[in-house]
C-alpha cells in the first residue's frame, strides 16, 4: 500500500490528525517500571495501547533507542511491532549523507525497520535524498523549518529575498516526481507554516513537531497547516503525552492528553 | 585527555594525516568472511591491525552498522575496542536534532560508544550543535561543504555574495568558544576547502572525505586543506582502501593501499 494512502486510511479512521512522538527517555519513564525487562519498550507498549485508537501516526525519535546501544534496536523494533498494521509509522532520524551511505539508512529504516516514512534533513541536496525517494511506497519528510529556537539561524538567511528555509520548500516541490516527499514544519513558527503550505499546495504532507511542551498554537497549526480538506498535516505531540503523568496512571493519563488534544484539533479543521 | 592532544599525537606518532573510514559494507567484504561469526567485525578488525600504524585516525560511519540491527551496535562497540588507545576515533553519523534530542545522540556518540570525535548537521542553527559542544575534550565536525556531487544545490547559495557553506564556516568560527569545533569539506572541492581553511584559520581541524573513489586529488587536499604547519586535516578515505581486494589477501592490500596514500599525502605536507 502506498504511503498516502495508508495516512489518509488512519486519518479517517480514528479521525486524528494526532501523531504521538515516542521519544522515550528511559530516565524520564515511571520509576516503578525500571525493574523490569526492556523498562523503554513496556512503557511503549502501554502508551500505544492506550492511545492507539486516538492517532494518526506514531513517530520515534531513534536518538532515544540510539542511546540504548544493541537493546534499543530490539526494543525500536518490538514497539514498532506493537503498532497496529493501519496506523502510520514515522522514523525521525534527520538522516543526511553521500548517496552510497545514505542507501543503507533508507534500507535500515525502511527494509529492516519497516518505517511507513522518515525524516531526512536535505543540506547536502538532491543526491543525499534520492536513495529516500526511490522508496516510491514511503514518504519522506524533508526538513525545512525547523521547531527549535535557532532555527532561523541558518533558515532564515536570505537567498535574494527568499528564506532559505523557503528556498527549501521550493527545493522539496521540485524533488516530489515520485510523489513521496513531505515536509517539516515547527509549530512554533505558525507564520511560516502557512507560508511553506502555500508553496507545497494540497498534496504534500506536514510532519508538525512542537505543540505542547515546545509552545505551538494549536489552532494556528491546524489552520495553517493543513490542506483545503483539512487533512495532509501530522501534528506531532511527545513529551506533554508520554509523561503526562509519572505514577502508575500514566498510560491513562497520556490518552486522556491525546484524546484532549485529538478533539482540540479536530474543532480547528 | 583533550581531543587536540590525542589528535596531534597519532598524527606525529604514526607520521599521517590518513583518517581510514570503516564504512564497512556488509554486501562488500570478502566472500570467505561471510561465514564466520559477526563478518563486519572480523574484517574491520583485520584492517585495523593491518594499518594501525600508518592512520591518524579510523572513522565510523554509523549507517553501515544501523543497517545491521542488533549485531551493528556490538559490532561497532567491538570494533572501536579494537583500535589501538592513541588513535583517534570519529563517529560519522551527521546527525542533527533539537536540543533535549541532540543531547541523546551525543551521549550515545560519546559517553556510550566513546568517541573522540562526530560528525553534526548545523541546519538546525547552534542550538541543535550546542549538546555536543558541551562536551569540551570532544570534537564536534560540523558539515560544511560535502564532498558529493549535488552539495552546490544548498550550499552554494548566496547570502548576499557569500556562498551557504561560507556562512556556515563563518557560524563554525563562532560556535567555537569551547575549542572544539571542526569542519567538514569534501577534497572534490579543493578551492571551496581553500577558502574553508581561510576562514578558520590555523586551529580548527578539518576532516576531508572524497579522496579515493570520489575523485578529490591528493595534493590539493594537503595543500588546502592543512593549516600553516601541515597539520590540522584528517583526510579520510574508505572504499579504495577498505576493498582493496576481494580475496584472502584484503587486510595486506588494504595496508599497500594506505601506505601508499600516506606517503602520498606526506610528500605534499
Amino acid at each position: 500500500m502506498k504511503w498516502d494512502e495508508k495516512l489518509s486510511g488512519s486519518v479517517q479512521h480514528n479521525n486524528s490528525l494526532l501523531c504521538v512522538g515516542l521519544d522515550t527517555d528511559a530516565e524520564k519513564i515511571p520509576g516503578f517500571l525500571k525493574a523490569k525487562k526492556h523498562p523503554v519498550l513496556v512503557f511503549n507498549k502501554a502508551v500505544i495501547e492506550a492511545t492507539k485508537d486516538l492517532v494518526c501516526a506514531y513517530k520515534l525519535n531513534l536518538a532515544f533507542y540510539e542511546v540504548l546501544g544493541a537493546e534499543g534496536s530490539l526494543v525500536l523494533e518490538q514497539t514498532i511491532a506493537a503498532i497496529p498494521h493501519d496506523v502510520f509509522i514515522i522514523l525521525d532520524g534527520k538522516r543526511n549523507d553521500i548517496g552510497n551511505t545514505a542507501k543503507k539508512y533508507a534500507q535500515a529504516l525502511f527494509d529492516m525497520y519497516k518505517a511507513d516514512a522518515v525524516t531526512v534533513n536535505a543540506y547536502l541536496g538532491k543526491d543525499g535524498i534520492a536513495p529516500f525517494l526511490e522508496y516510491k511506497e514511503k514518504c519522506s519528510f524533508i526538513l525545512c523549518r525547523t521547531s527549535n529556537p535557532s532555527a532561523g539561524e541558518l533558515q532564515d538567511l536570505q537567498i535574494g529575498s527568499t528564506p532559505l528555509y523557503q528556498v527549501v520548500a521550493r527545493k522539496i516541490s521540485e524533488w516530489n516526481t515520485n510523489l513521496n516527499c513531505g515536509a517539516v514544519v515547527g509549530a512554533t513558527y505558525p507564520e511560516e507554516l502557512r507560508l511553506v503550505r502555500k508553496i507545497l499546495g494540497n498534496h504534500v504532507p506536514i510532519l508538525i513537531p512542537g505543540v505542547g511542551k515546545q509552545g505551538g498554537d494549536v489552532e494556528k497549526t491546524i489552520r495553517y497547516g493543513t490542506n483545503s480538506q483539512g487533512e495532509m498535516a501530522l501534528v506531532n505531540s511527545s513529551r506533554e503525552i508520554l509523561f503526562a503523568s509519572s505514577g502508575e496512571d500514566f498510560a491513562s493519563a497520556a490518552r486522556n492528553k491525546a484524546a484532549g488534544l485529538r478533539d482540540m484539533m479536530n474543532t480547528y479543521r
